[in-house]
């Protein structure tokens, strides 16, 4: 009964962690997927709806035209390198959005584009599904 | 008496544009303002506030600093050539926030570095003298 109660509180506690944890555990989430080459995965970050939107050197709109870019751009591992974020800031806009902003650093072999970095900004809704990407702008 | 109310009338139905069509009015004011070399009127469409910021090559943090690199890099109006947007749509996000996303078009003398263009996503936040941009992604 005791471990019982134990393993509630600990699930709600999980369940507790404020918006900026969770979006940040997006975020860490989205960068352990890339680094294992898992695309389909790494675009769990991504609201599926056709109103996502990408702007990298051109606007996609909707969920499968980003996904379509990304398996594009990034056939394989080795193109798509090893990412890391930083310089990470979290900004909660009242209740069930929020914008970050940060910068990408993907380290990769000359042969497969070389190493390449930018910034972003990222606007995060809270959908029944979690914390998900409705617009990325990358630059 | 009848002309008094008009006015009011008149008064009441500008103060009741919706959200977007309030924010579509900041952003044609600032293309008027752009036009006529005016960067101070032009800035008045951001919020000015320490957390105003802008993406552009770098990331330029506060008010100020977003204010110094438009005088910076637009230091005459032949600089700044005459500003167009298009494509613009804008997202309402909850109470008091919304997003925009569109393309900029800058038309210039060769002299003076000629055309330019590119998109942009743009946070809008509500505050107390109106909608006000508070952080502006261009690339």
């Amino acid at each position: 009964m005791l471990r019982m109660l134990v393993l509630v509180l600990t699930a709600s506690i999980a369940f507790a962690a404020s918006p900026e944890q969770a979006i940040r555990r997006v975020l860490s989430d989205q960068v352990q997927s890339w680094n294992r080459g898992d695309i389909d995965s790494f675009m769990r970050g991504y609201d599926n709806s056709p109103h996502t939107v990408f702007i990298g050197k051109s606007v996609e709109r909707g969920y499968a035209a980003v996904l379509r870019r990304y398996h594009e751009r990034y056939p394989t591992p080795a193109k798509m390198g090893k990412l890391a974020f930083s310089d990470l800031s979290v900004n909660i806009l009242g209740a069930g959005y929020a914008s970050v902003v940060g910068a990408f650093h993907l380290t990769r072999q000359a042969s497969s584009g070389g190493d390449a970095s930018g910034v972003f900004s990222l606007l995060f809704h809270r959908t029944s599904a979690g914390w998900r990407i409705i617009l990325d702008h990358t630059s």
